[in-house]
């Protein structure tokens, strides 16, 4: 078994002639206004049925942890991993892609640090302990796996000391990892968002309990189908073939 | 954008000469072993814990859930879609490879039909209304994708009529589902986990409360853990181009 793409299949040459080629753009264009959407919801989320927000150790202050990972790990995420699927980034040096995707990708881990400190605060505040529930396991486990992603990217893609070699034997673990912690990114907000609903909306304190589905719990809910989409639409977008920057061309593939 | 792959890139010659290929068949075999433990380890949490199986509305009916959602649409869903990875499939005609693709994951299908019996028959008996969690709104979702993707996937490929053109178009679609539906499905399972160890180890009730982590807490989350690493594992082993199985030689492709 070898890594190189195997012979064009007869259903691929089918598939070229039959599908109408699903244009980028339009594609981007959708998919940055479902990343919007959800940024809306997880704010609206917090701001009309959690009481806001806020920096002071609260609950209010926990609020900004929904809204940072959300924005940071699943929809800033999700951009940075389609900076090479730019038409753009096809045709021009590759090093001014690189860049922005590594910016990128370290503006979400400065959201992530800061979604992070936000519920260690309230947790530590409030005197609950941390890291217990499967939630965090897994987000935690998330972060690092991405902290390490970003530190090996820069040291294997940005800085000018890696052999070619060590990069071409890098970039498909890190094609991979990316993929992975997006998916990770996903399932940790699927089980926070559910976690959280539970909290809030126990039997027996809430107007409403979560089990007799009230409007927060509508609302919170379509959030968690919502970033599952916004996450899978990336995902597909990544292993689309015809998407793919063709790397031939690139004039600084070593820079 | 064409669905073609693109012309071969320094990074993949690279890449190929630098790598050593990871064999298939090891992978597999550690791949089977790390779906049995998972099968094990959600098994022994309901046996050990939750007071074992019955199939009487009671909780001890709800236990079957955990264990058939994890054995069918985790496990046996991800041996499913790796079929057509198998060095022998390669070789000969794809007719009985088809069949046994469909018949697991029918097999997935009837035990997941079994896993949502047990939790509706439970929540019945017990007066606990159905489908208001998230993990209940992406569970559901999930196995109607799933429902769709069997008989979509019956009717086009192993039913004679399908015309060729038919069958190329709707392969890709197949195949980005069959990830997507792995990926639904773990997001599911951590969620599910999660909430239901928030209701067995309640603060006051339980022996032991969810936040100090007994035995059961730990185990259950790293069953979670293990599950998400079972996952992400199929998800990379299907998109590895090395390990697709070349369609030109297929000498039934149109049975």
């Amino acid at each position: 078994p070898s890594p190189l793409p195997g012979p064009i299949s007869r259903y691929q040459l089918l598939a070229a002639a039959a599908m109408p080629a699903l244009p980028f753009l339009p594609f981007c264009a959708f998919l940055g206004g479902l990343g919007l959407v959800c940024v809306a919801f997880v704010t609206a989320w917090c701001q009309r049925w959690r009481g806001g927000f806020a920096w002071d150790g609260s609950a209010r202050m926990f609020n900004w942890h929904p809204v940072l990972m959300v924005t940071g790990m699943v929809v800033l995420y999700g951009a940075a991993a389609l900076v090479y699927r730019l038409p753009p980034a096809w045709r021009s040096p590759k090093l001014p892609w690189k860049v922005l995707h590594a910016a990128l990708a370290l503006t979400v881990f400065g959201l992530t640090v800061a979604g992070l400190v936000a519920v260690f605060g309230f947790h530590n505040q409030s005197g609950t302990p941390n890291m217990y529930s499967l939630h965090s396991w897994l987000g935690l486990a998330t972060v690092l796996l991405f902290s390490c992603q970003w530190a090996a990217g820069f040291g294997a893609f940005l800085l000018p000391y890696a052999p070619p070699g060590l990069r071409a034997l890098y970039k498909p673990v890190h094609v991979f990892f990316g993929s992975t912690i997006l998916l990770l990114s996903v399932a940790s907000c699927v089980s926070g968002i559910n976690e959280k609903l539970f909290f809030s909306l126990k039997n027996g304190t809430a107007p409403v309990p979560y089990k007799l589905l009230p409007a927060e719990a509508v609302f919170a809910n379509m959030l968690g189908l919502l970033l599952v989409l916004y996450g899978v639409l990336v995902l597909g977008a990544l292993a689309k073939p015809g998407w793919k920057r063709p790397e031939g061309d690139s004039p600084d593939t070593h820079q």
